[in-house]
C-alpha cells in the first residue's frame, strides 16, 4: 500500500503550511452565514452512504460512491442579497458525468448550482414544459412527438434513479453553502476511504466578501465609480484533500479561456493539492475534447464524432472509472 | 396638451446635463460589443408593432403597448465571459405583470432576462418536467393531477398570446444586450406616442466594467486580494424618457432593503427621471405590497390577501392601466 503524498507530508513552495490552511478555513466558516437545513442534510448524507454501502455490488462497484459538483457559486455582495458576482457554468458536465458514473454501476451525490442542468436532461430544449407539449382541443395535453423519446427518457431515469436510492440530488447557490455541504459530503464519505470519489467540476468563486464585512444593505449607487476589494477564498481543496478525506480518489477541472497557460495550471493543480486527475478545458473547445493530466500522462480525450449525440463526458468517465479502480486495487494491495 | 417636462427643459440641480448624459450613452454603445440579431430584432418588432397598431381594439385598448421588463442584468468582468456580476432578480414581477396587461387588452413586449420566470408559468413548480409528470408502464407519459391545471394554463395561454401576435418575447443576459435591444424597442414605440407604455421591473446594473478596458482572458487569482473598479452605467433611463420615446408612459420600480431611503429614493427618481410612476418595493414585502408613488400621490397597493394565489400585480397593472388612460386623455385634449 502506498500512501506517499496521501497525508500531511512536506509541501512543496508554492503551499501554505496546512495549518494556516486549517486556520484560514476555520475562520472562513465562522464568519460564514449558518447553513439552512445542516442537520437535515446529515441525515439524508447519512443514510444515503449506509444505504449504498450496504448494496452487493450492482456491476461489481459495490461501496462506490462520487461526490460530483456541477455549476458556479456565487458571491454575495450584500448580506440582504440584491447583487453578486457569479461564474459562468451551465453545470452541464457534472450533470452529464453523473449519468455516466450512474450507468457505471457508481452511487452519485450530485451537489449542483441550484437551476443549473440536471442529470438525464441534457437534450432537452431550454424551456421544456412550453416547447414539448401541447394542449389539445379536449384538453389532453399532448407531448411533440419530436420530443417524446428525450422527455420519457429524462423523467423515467431521474426518478429511477432517486428512487433506487443510488442518486442524492444536493443544491447550493452561494460560496458559502457549496463549501459547507462540501464539508459533510466529506464526513459522510470519509468512512468509504478509496472507494470514494471526488469529482470537482463545480466552478467555485476565487474571490469572495467575507461576511462579516459585508453591507448590511443593498450598495448605493453614488456618484462615481465603485472600487471593491474582494479577499482570496481559502484554498478549501488542500483542506479537504489531506484533512476531510484523505484516501478518496480525487478529480478536479482547470478551466481557462487562454491554452497557453491552461496546462500549466492544470500541472500546478496536480502537484500543489495532490489531485489524482486534473481535467483541462479550454473554454471554447471543451464540449469536444479535454485533457486530463495524471502524474504519469496527459491524456486527449475527445467525443465520439461519428455518432450523434455523443457527449465527450461519456471516454471520460470510462476513463476515470479505470483510473479510479487501479487506485483501490493499489491501495488495498 | 401637457407637455411641461416632456422635452429638453431645465434639469434639477441633481441631474446632469442632457447633453452630458447623450455623450455618455453614445461612448457606452460605441465601446459595446454589438448585439447579435440586431437586424432580425428590429425587424420582429417592426411586424410585432405595425400587426398591432392595425388591430381594430380588442376592449377597446387599440394601439396600446407596453414594453415590460424582467429579471437582472449581468455585468461581464472578462471579454470571454467565466465571471460576471448579477442582479438579483427572478423575474417574477415582470412575468406576473404582463399576463395582467394581456388580460387588459395591452400588447406586450416582454423583454426579460435568459432563464427567468416567464408569463403564465409562476405556479409552476421550480423543475416541471421532472416533477409534474410520470411515465407510466406502457411508457405514456402522464401527468401529475396535482398540477395538470397549471400545467394546461401554462401552456395554452402562452402559446395563445405567441399565436395572436399580442405577446413578444426578447431574450437578454448583459447590461450590453439589455440596453441595446431597449433602444431598438424605444425606436419602435416611438411613434405610438402616449399609447406606449415603458414598465421597467428590470434589475439593471449601476456598474459595469467599460468593454475596452476589460481583460480579454479569465482574471487569474494569484495571490492576494483583487481590486477592481466598476464605472458607472450611465443614467439611460434619462436618454430614453427624454429622447428616444419622449411622449410615453413611463413606470419605473425601485427596489431596496433598507424602508428608510426607499421612498426618498422613489420620490428622486420621479422628478429626476421624470417618471410618471415609480413603485417602490421593499425586498422582504414586495411580494405582498408596493408602494406607487406619483407627482400627486402615494399609494399602497396590496395583493388580496383573502384569495389563494392572489398576487399585487393584479391590482397594480389595474391601477397603472388607470392612469394610463388618464394620461392618453389629457395628451390628446
Amino acid at each position: 500500500m502506498d500512501l506517499k503524498g496521501f497525508g500531511m507530508d512536506a509541501v512543496d513552495d508554492a503551499d501554505k503550511l496546512p495549518e494556516t490552511a486549517i486556520n484560514e478555513v476555520t475562520s472562513f466558516f465562522e464568519s460564514a452565514p449558518p447553513l439552512t437545513d445542516a442537520a437535515e442534510t446529515e441525515i439524508c448524507l447519512k443514510e444515503f452512504v449506509d444505504r449504498n454501502t450496504s448494496l452487493s455490488g450492482i456491476n461489481g462497484k459495490a461501496n462506490r460512491v462520487v461526490c460530483v459538483t456541477s455549476g458556479g457559486t456565487t458571491v454575495p455582495l450584500e448580506k440582504q442579497c440584491v447583487r453578486y458576482i457569479d461564474n459562468f457554468a451551465s453545470g452541464h458536465r457534472g450533470a452529464a458525468s453523473t449519468e455516466y458514473f450512474l450507468k457505471a454501476g457508481y452511487s452519485v451525490i450530485f451537489l449542483y448550482r441550484r437551476g443549473g442542468c440536471q442529470p438525464f436532461c441534457s437534450l432537452l430544449p431550454d424551456d421544456p414544459l412550453l416547447e414539448c407539449f401541447t394542449v389539445a382541443d379536449d384538453s389532453i395535453i399532448e407531448m411533440d412527438p419530436l420530443h417524446a423519446e428525450t422527455v420519457k427518457k429524462a423523467i423515467t431515469e431521474t426518478r429511477a434513479a432517486v428512487a433506487d436510492g443510488i442518486l442524492l440530488k444536493l443544491p447550493f447557490t452561494t460560496i458559502f453553502e457549496y463549501l459547507q455541504i462540501l464539508q459533510l459530503i466529506s464526513a459522510s464519505l470519509r468512512g468509504l476511504g478509496p472507494s470514494a470519489i471526488f469529482y470537482l467540476a463545480a466552478a467555485v468563486s476565487d474571490f469572495y466578501v467575507p461576511w462579516e464585512s459585508m453591507a448590511l444593505h443593498k450598495i448605493q449607487s453614488a456618484s462615481g465609480p465603485l472600487d471593491m476589494r474582494l479577499a482570496q477564498v481559502p484554498k478549501m481543496l488542500s483542506v479537504l484533500r489531506n484533512e476531510w478525506a484523505p484516501m478518496a480518489f480525487y478529480i478536479s477541472f482547470k478551466l481557462e479561456t487562454d491554452k497557453d497557460i491552461l496546462l500549466a495550471k492544470a500541472d500546478m493543480a496536480l502537484k500543489k493539492y495532490k489531485m489524482h486527475m486534473v481535467i483541462a478545458n479550454e473554454l471554447s473547445t471543451r464540449k469536444e475534447e479535454v485533457i486530463v493530466v495524471t502524474e504519469q500522462e496527459k491524456v486527449t480525450v475527445r467525443r465520439d464524432s461519428t455518432q450523434a449525440g455523443a457527449e465527450v463526458e461519456c471516454p471520460l468517465v470510462e476513463l476515470v472509472v479505470d483510473r479510479h479502480s487501479a487506485y483501490i486495487k493499489k491501495v488495498d494491495a
